[in-house]
């Protein structure tokens, strides 16, 4: 990134690695849409020669000397989100907001992101993780914010036993927060989107009901499948401060928002005060950044080398070679209608 | 509650006892602001005829064949809030929307209060409690709604121990707020508020800070105190709409937000996107009507049995007989500057 | 059940339906261990001419005054808890204890079961579910306790996404630990158990590795298979009371064990000291009787009727009529090796 | 401590500071009971010329280059518990066993104490806190940890607004807890103790009731105090490893017991099968090391900074001066009836 609107490559210094750190190139790398954002919509404010990307697999080839668990040579997932794991904040639990609100987010956004030569990465025994042997290095690469964004969505929902949990969006994210709640134990699971390939990869990860725009007002829509009562947990992956309106609109009293949406504009979510049950309902809304680090990736990670998730089914494009990034950036921008996910294997 | 606005006395039936009912005659009553709502502001709607109040203590004049544990002449609390504790929302675990959200609270709402020479109580063994000997009849009269509301203010913020914590609103509610902030083991209780008797009770019962919107911005004073960190919880239990703004602003990543306040008006909750973290920003907003029923009543009688709870702060006014109720509700209403809480005792 | 040891058929008069409760007929039932502990060794102490069961489908063939929303010919699942909906302690959450320590086990405990020609269900509002249309008897069958307990083995145990979760015991009741603990996404499955037909059944419904205690030592086992460090949870089904020494060996600290196994004998259950961690490694011990009534199987049956559970693997052993269920029990009793579970359509 | 058995002073190098760590001189200390168990009993086995010694307040003498909160000269609270932040562990939450089963507890245990000219703090920025303005050298070293640990009892209790709580053991640890428990918003509060100084402090504290064990079985005591019904939570901080099963004989079902207390002897902790509810009864069992770090440090500090919290009641012995260390370690082994906790100031 250059500037607002502008891409291109620019050439910088390797980055110096701290006794706590790592840096590492890129094996394998997935554009996201908030480099998108970041980029064309200047979201975050302008940034001049930035480096992009905030997902993907890597090599380690330099590490501090305070670093005990990672060598060079070692191949690691890179979590999107790295924490300072010895802030006040992460003794509390919020490690991704160490620092203060949204700041365990470095990546492309107050650093250099993953796509470069080679990249920085702090506090490396708290946030990298060893890639598992064997696993597909674009699969593995959904790991950094695709998984635990979407996994996240269904954990700040708090999907239980029997639920019925709508889903709104169901790009990459809020495909992972499909699979999440399916993997929660929802028994209904309400998936809110249009594009052909999203929602047959929805029913794979596990919606058992599409709702279209586009066939009628959704909240109608999930009035009806739910006999007038709505439903027990709404997650928000897609939308904007407006969706907000029609989620509570379509919850049950004593229900639970989770937001894992990047809400890019609007001064204000829109709560509507009497379907709120005039402050009084106890519909919970949370929305909150994915938890980073080592621990969630490991973890994480498991699940797909012990085959309880497959990622694979999000990855539609695949490109060869670091040259590629731009194209693959490129297409996150455009979305042709059969894009869910592109990477780019080094 | 003759219609929006106007008030007086009517003749009505004695109510009908069900099997799993009572007929109670008040002992003392309490207004409260709803019913100063409901009647000028017509916040629920327009009622006719409809008999007042929710809050109070009472005798056993009838009970039902399927009751178990009460008979005429036991003296008991009377719960604001009644649920049908055999419904599914129950079950699930808020009984306060029992039959649909808010549809716990019965009392002057969807059926006639406890103003008059008797009043009916549903589901009697779920919702009655025993006067515990020797309790003072105002005090008690406070369990029905002003703690248990106040302190479930305390229990959706989920205060822990060393939080600092604002109250947003002293009246009768938000000094219960307070107290029960107290006793979750807050370190420091910012209180906001204006009306001198309201900040010596809110002292009194243990807030270490009092923030006077009279004297500037309280986002700014809360953040002044916190050393620009904010607050990690906020309970509000005055204001409207707008107050939410202010409550996000002043509250930390990873706070919470507890609504006990009853919004009247208003269409939309405003939550500032960009202070909610652009949707990720950890920042919990619930708002619950307080939890009813027996099992309350009887947990929060015995804390102020055993002297954890002084209930007789809030008592500024005190009437003796019946015909004093329109004179304490108009008390209520007008709100001279050192009232807190009437009450009247029959 | 004539008295301990004693099995056959009585007369005894249809019972009496109150206010509040249904009488019911069979449609299918299943009978359960419990029932054979309680016939065979005695478990719960001596009963004299006990109706036995507590699993099944049944029609309702009347209703009380009271029921609001059953009636004659519903189609109905019978839950094997039927808590008292209105007690004190289902609104503290605990329905299961109403009115005593596991005193929400009604059937076949305190009164008869479910294995005669009409049975009586208390509560009938909070403790039927209709039965959903289309849905196999059998299958359904197992809704009233082998989903509900194995399901409750892993919210106990507190399932999180990638957990290591050990499953002691793979019997009916076990391999619904198993696939409770997949659904809430845990990345692996360790199930402890030898009979080929359940280490089968075990896998079909999530458990990623077999540990078989004929091949040595489990603890060993588990913590070979996690390099030392133990799985995150355990859940116990089946065993006995020195169990719990191997699952505090094999369990991390921090971790947590959720039992669901009935300890028929014993006098104490042991914990390790040192490997509880000196009284301080946050090993959390909780066991628990299965939440009862018509909302936990309401959700329960919208998973198998939305296909996210499939309980007919269950089903080694159908028969068809009210006669058969003797043989149904036997079987139970003497479990050969290709046994899991028998149900009887009647 | 020189030996098991064996104290007395001895020569050693001053502690090396690590880049992440601080070197401290003590400026107040206190003798704690484990430091009793760990000489004279060998409770976690034979240590050789180990500096006894984990409570404290200190000023910082040397920081590495990596630490940035803190410098030479600052006065600080010293926890107990100093866990390395960077460990998974404690990014899931359990930092107090980051590195192994309370593996968080070095001082006195893993590397030397701070009864020295100097100590050694591991990851500075992690686990010291500034010591407010004007608090007493003496009241700030109950922080350390007879504070977070009895506090750590009423969380693992987990005490709500209402309860019936027991607290067995009043020593420090014990009247914490009592203080902790009434900070949570229990109702009534026993306390199980004899000795007439710490009775007199656990009412200070809160507790509504007092059981002696030498005037009759305390499970007998707290059933006579609860008609029958059994105590909502049991918090031990004192007694062995029988202490258990009374723990379970006077608990409620769906009752929680908290254990802070160190279990030095016995091989089994014992769990009473029946009154556990064969295993279903919900009681659960949970026990764990305080949580340590600067976080938590910063936070209960202010609680006494807030007058929310007085520890100084603690304090029944003043020494001054270094070589009044032996005098102070020998009253807490001997334990005069008038004793509940000593303090050095240097």
């Amino acid at each position: 990134m250059l500037g607002i609107g502008k891409t291109g490559w620019i050439e910088k210094e390797k980055p110096q690695c701290g006794p706590l750190d790592a840096i590492c190139k890129p094996l394998a790398i997935a554009p996201c849409t908030s480099d998108v954002h970041t980029v064309w919509e200047g979201a975050i404010g302008d940034r001049q020669n930035l480096i992009l990307g905030h997902e993907g697999v890597g090599e380690v080839v330099e590490v501090g000397p305070l670093v005990k668990d990672f060598k060079p040579g070692d191949k690691v997932i890179i979590s999107a989100i790295t924490p300072d794991w010895g802030s006040v904040e992460a003794q509390g639990g919020y490690s991704m907001h160490s620092g203060g609100m949204l700041a365990g987010w470095k990546f492309s956004n107050i650093k250099d992101g993953v796509f470069g030569d080679f990249f920085h990465v702090n506090d490396a025994d708290g946030n990298l993780a060893l890639l598992p042997d064997g696993m597909d290095l674009g699969a593995a690469s959904m790991l950094s914010d695709m998984v635990p964004t979407g996994f996240h969505g269904a954990e700040l929902a708090d999907v239980q036993f029997g639920d019925k949990v709508v889903v709104i969006g169901i790009g990459p994210v809020g495909l992972m927060c499909v699979a999440g709640t399916a993997l929660r134990g929802a028994a209904e699971i309400y998936a809110v989107g249009s594009r052909p390939n999203c929602i047959k990869a929805a029913k794979e990860y596990g919606a058992t009901h599409i709702i279209n725009y586009k066939e009628g007002d959704i909240v109608e829509q999930v009035m009806a499948l739910t006999q007038g009562k709505g439903a027990d947990k709404v997650i928000i992956a897609g939308g904007n401060v407006d969706t907000f309106d029609q989620a509570i609109r379509m919850l049950k009293p004593a229900g639970r928002i989770g937001n894992v949406n990047y809400l890019g504009s609007g001064d204000y979510i829109k709560i509507p005060r009497a379907e709120w049950g005039v402050g009084m309902g106890h519909k919970a809304i949370v929305g909150g950044l994915m938890p980073g680090g080592r621990r969630r990736m490991e973890r994480l990670a498991s699940m797909i080398h012990n085959k309880k998730l497959d990622t694979s089914k999000l990855i539609t494009h695949k490109f060869k070679g670091f040259d590629k990034i731009e194209e693959a950036l490129l297409l996150m921008k455009d979305k042709p209608a059969e894009v869910i996910k592109p990477v780019v294997i080094i």
